[in-house]
């Protein structure tokens, strides 16, 4: 089935509403780019005021262009756009391009306008893009359906980059500077307004589109959850990177976001969430943006983390060795049996890794391929990076260069190879035919390599596992908040393992349940009225015999009612006490986009000072909960410190998963969850107190 | 007086020791080079087998050149290096340059040859570079002492910067990307093997040389910490900003820098301290190390971290303000008035800050000088950044661009301002001259303008201030190991706060003790035999009753003798008790390279799970320690959480500051000192334990 932007990207015919005869006007630009281009498709200039336009016959209306046109380029004033719009639905067009402002970024006027073209868009079917952005351009088409400069800053033939941008300054920025870079593109769609399509439908497109490979994205909120999920899904599925820049990160950042566009920001940990389950790149500057493109578009991903680092200085090999720990790669040392060869060869290299070959590989280039050859054959590297500074571009040395990394690569056609050297276009050319991406900074030749690396897990991993269902007695989502005991019953519910424990209403009861969990108990007041219960002595902690508990429950009871003389008191929880372990806490917040996100974090000040915490959009499988605990700061806790036995990790994993699955499962009931603490111990894990609130509830 | 690198660095004379008549070659390639730069000094190429070199007369040997030669290039094979050397001193000749390779980086017979190296530089006072360097170069007095081909990546005009570099190779790598980035550099140095002349020196040379404004050094290790500081401290009391690339920071880099280099390593933490206690900014990639020389050649340090952000576009603004953040500038908002004065002039604009002209501003430009304008008087930032795209390339808008900004600069010389913006050098140039340096990326502008602010700190703040010297009474370091009370007594003697405690030999003499004490005490037992004591139940918390004290002594002795028969028991000491108050490290390491460094931390996991630890270089004032204290990740738990009272911070900078002196004052006595934990209260801090070790003890 043909994608629903396929006539907006890929037009067969384009009509120019708001035509002008001047080639560097707003309505002119797109009719001269496509001209110059080749463009093969059919241009229909609309403008009453001309029989022709550049050369081309100009028509009144679009009423009086044939029908069915693939898009129609909306370049008049505001005030008689929205009637345009009508007119070309009315007639038929499948896609518009909006470039007219003055709509939901200008005033509450201009967003009722912007309301009525989203109900053109979803009445008609027409799709539409903007209003208030850049336009579109599809190089290999030589459809310029822009007004952008950035056209201007093309420097190499299309190639398999995507790029969509909400914003159309940004937009152009990044193409100039991807240019710049060799990063050869060919879609680029800005999407401004986003009254219809917006940016995740345009990752959805670049996902089913055979001629895109990599997409580059960048926006500063998104509004339609499924649909961004459903295209990081499918381009994943397609094992196609998205690299992704999302603003709005700080405080600061995000002020500056909501003044910015009428769009939603979402909390920035929700957004690591997402791109982290769907395997997203996510960059933090235009020139890591641009630089993890480049280096994606060759294509090759390597299969694990295994780096072999090869260079001509040793400090530079010590700085990408550095990089690698950074970036976690994996600087593993070579075979001893090849390093003492490699010593035969080159007598005062350093061998273990990084190899240096040291200036005696400028004397004899062969050396250096005799040396990046023994090391492929006989080691087991997922990638390697060849550090060779000013030597290919040097006059005395430069032939040598590409013989030898072309008998390499004829050798061993699918190694994950990059080069750090410096040189001119001329230079770095016949190594990029070699399918060898070339760099200038050593580390940030790591850096690439590494974002590589990641892509490469991402897509042998592929889909995320599934999360099980609730189980069969799983109890319904509270109508208003409850802490506690209720609470925990409810965890206990969904598979979630929760304190030993039971509500009594008299002493005797409270002995009898110290009886049955058999040791040491922690007795605390249930009371809805008393929510900071050691703040009244409403805990006892380790009560172990008859007249402990017995007198316990009568002291409690008392506490309380001296406490709060008209709390209602539910009774006394007596609970097993719990000792060891490693305090967790695990939390639900609901997104206003994408719904409920599960927090897992380590207590105390892991959480308090630090916030080491991290999230994910529920529900996730038991997989995706082990990648959540490997990415805190304090991980090692869980591997025991000071001699303690290391934490039963699989039952964290599994209380998380099954939490995600009850977020989920009450998506539009639960506003929050809390389980502060939930102690991992080495075998098993316990919730020990936890609070639930359902939405709409303003207690 | 002048320099003693004077010789070396500016010679008037020249002798080539192995000169070439071809110019391609090592001996000839200085030749060559100073002829073409019409080097206005003498030039005595000395080869016995040619009349004449490059059509200059030649010598048959360094006795046949006159006397007292500013400098000599060694370009002769290694075995006879040495007596070429001694040959050169015997002369008179003031320094040398050797490119001999063949030395301590080869065999033990070559770091034999070069001890002589360095006994003839000091025997003869004649300062030796090298061996195995590529050598140095001054652009601007066309001295060319190098046969590396780094010269050859000449773009620009000499300007403000040196460049030295122990590694030849990556000495020549920066030189070529610096260029390709429009830094202007003027010295370049390679040290190679250091037999006289190290990094550090040739860092002296710069402070003191005002050709130089900027230093940008690179090294793998250093091993005169004496000559470091000196240097480092030149340069900043010269406000010449000092970027310094270390190799070598994690385990995977260091190996490969111990591989590579005769030199020492030394602890990577120890060098974090140098640099921040002298004001170095540690550049991590190429790519920064020559961006922030860039910035710093400009010669404008902000004087606070008030930063003032304009954009053409929204999306990059946020770009801009997550960046500050990051990099801990301040993004002030705009004055209330200001921005509505603002809103008047750019209706849709956004004003708060960062400042968004929109599009409007490429329609009408001067709109934009009137928004900077207003910007830099009505509001009191320290620094500037505008982002503007591709505008001032575009034919369209260049023009006005340059007049905008060159109205600006007359108006406001001193504003600190930088611009982040896309296009070729004939673009950038008119605004380098206006002192407005220029970047593409907008997230590394902030990352420039940040390092200048750091500068601007490092330079207003000056010399530190300096600690108090030791009280009077202060003890002589141990001559073994002592722990906890004998330890304490040292503390307290040096002005580090201790628990109010007594050792005691008796119940009695436990009780007269608590009862001076007038509270709770704790009890532990002493000796030297028993150093963990909580193992065999050796103390006891909490005691507060003439009975429990009594008791506890005889409690404390029984388990002693229990646990270890032979244990040598000194006594019980009797300890106030402190509750409350936030639990901190601190400790004294001794660097083989540069002596004793103090490292501060917070307690429990913040040590052992996160290794937040930080450290300085012994002696130190209260200032720098606060700085220390302010730069740990988990500060804030020194500030109060859970509603804890904020900790007494000038206590704690007081004990680390006077811990600082006395392991200085002790550098050579002392191995390691520990005060775990050192508890800091809302009033005053107090060490409860400690442990100090002498140098030369195995146990």
């Amino acid at each position: 089935m043909t994608h629903q932007l396929e006539p907006m990207l890929r037009p067969k015919s384009v009509a120019i509403i708001g035509a002008s005869n001047t080639p560097s006007r707003i309505g002119g630009r797109p009719i001269n780019a496509m001209k110059n281009a080749g463009y093969k498709g059919e241009i229909y200039p609309v403008n009453p005021n001309y029989e022709t336009i550049q050369d081309l016959p100009a028509f009144a209306s679009i009423q009086d262009v044939p029908k069915g046109v693939d898009c129609a380029i909306i370049a008049v004033a505001a005030k008689v756009a929205v009637q345009t719009l009508r007119d070309c639905a009315d007639q038929g067009v499948k896609s518009a391009v909006m470039f007219t402002s003055g709509f939901a970024e200008q005033s509450d006027e201009g967003a009722r306008a912007q309301r009525e073209i989203t109900g053109i868009a979803k009445e008609s079917g027409m799709k539409i893009i903007g209003p208030n952005c850049l336009g579109v351009f599809n190089i290999s088409a030589g459809w310029y359906g822009t007004f952008s400069n950035a056209p201007g800053a093309l420097l190499h033939p299309p190639g398999s980059i995507g790029i969509v941008s909400q914003s159309g300054a940004y937009g152009a920025h990044v193409f100039a500077v991807s240019q710049l870079r060799g990063v050869r593109s060919n879609y680029w769609v800005t999407t401004g307004n986003e009254s219809d399509v917006d940016v995740a439908e345009v990752i959805e497109y670049y996902a089913q589109n055979p001629e895109v490979k990599v997409v580059l994205a960048y926006a500063e909120g998104m509004k339609d959850a499924d649909r961004v999920c459903r295209a990081l899904e499918m381009a994943r599925d397609a094992e196609k990177p998205v690299i992704f820049m999302k603003v709005g990160k700080t405080d600061a950042g995000a002020a500056a976001a909501a003044s910015h566009t009428a769009s939603l920001a979402g909390a920035d940990a929700v957004y690591d969430a997402l791109f982290k389950q769907y395997g997203v790149y996510r960059a933090e500057t235009t020139e890591e943006f641009v630089d993890i493109a480049y280096a994606c578009q060759f294509g090759n991903y390597p299969k694990g983390r295994k780096i072999d680092l090869q260079t001509i200085s040793g400090g530079v090999g010590v700085q990408m060795a550095d990089a690698s720990v950074k970036y976690g790669l994996d600087v593993a040392p070579l075979p001893k049996a090849t390093q003492k060869k490699l010593k035969e060869l080159i007598p005062f290299a350093g061998v273990n890794n990084p190899v240096d070959f040291t200036a005696q590989a400028l004397n004899d280039p062969k050396l250096m391929e005799a040396n990046i050859e023994m090391t492929i054959e006989e080691a087991d590297f997922d990638s390697h990076i060849v550090y060779l500074a000013g030597v290919p571009a040097s006059p005395f040395t430069r032939d040598a260069c590409r013989e030898i990394f072309a008998n390499i690569r004829k050798k061993y056609p699918d190694e994950v190879m990059m080069m750090s050297l410096i040189g001119p276009q001329d230079i770095v050319e016949p190594f990029e035919k070699m399918n060898i991406p070339c760099f200038e900074d050593p580390s940030l030749t790591v850096r690439a390599m590494a974002a590589l690396t990641y892509f490469g897990e991402v897509f042998s991993r592929g889909r995320p596992d599934k999360p099980s269902a609730l189980p069969k007695g799983a109890l319904p989502a509270p109508v208003e908040p409850i802490a506690e005991h209720e609470a925990k019953k409810v965890l206990n519910s969904i598979g979630v393992p929760v304190t030993r424990e039971e509500l009594v209403q008299s002493a005797e009861e409270a002995v009898k349940v110290w009886q049955k969990i058999g040791g040491a108990v922690v007795m605390k007041i249930a009371s809805p009225d008393i929510l900071h219960k050691t703040e009244i002595g409403g805990v006892l902690l380790k009560l172990n015999s008859e007249k402990e508990v017995a007198e316990g429950y009568a002291t409690l009871i008392d506490r309380a009612k001296k406490a709060k003389p008209n709390a209602k008191i539910d009774g006394v929880i007596v609970a097993e006490m719990v000792s060891g372990g490693v305090e967790t806490v695990m939390g639900v917040v609901c997104d206003p986009v994408f719904g409920p996100a599960v927090m897992f974090g380590l207590g105390g000040v892991f959480v308090e000072v630090l916030k080491d915490v991290t999230f994910r959009l529920a529900p996730f499988g038991v997989d995706e909960a082990h990648r959540m605990i490997n990415e805190i700061q304090g991980r090692a806790m869980l591997d025991g410190v000071r001699g303690a036995p290391p934490s039963d990790l699989n039952a964290l994993a599994e209380a998380l998963s099954k939490l995600s699955v009850y977020a989920a499962e009450n998506a539009d009931k639960i506003e929050t969850i809390d389980v502060n603490p939930f102690i991992v111990l080495p075998e098993g894990a316990v919730a020990v107190d936890a609070l639930i609130v359902p939405k709409g509830d303003a207690s």
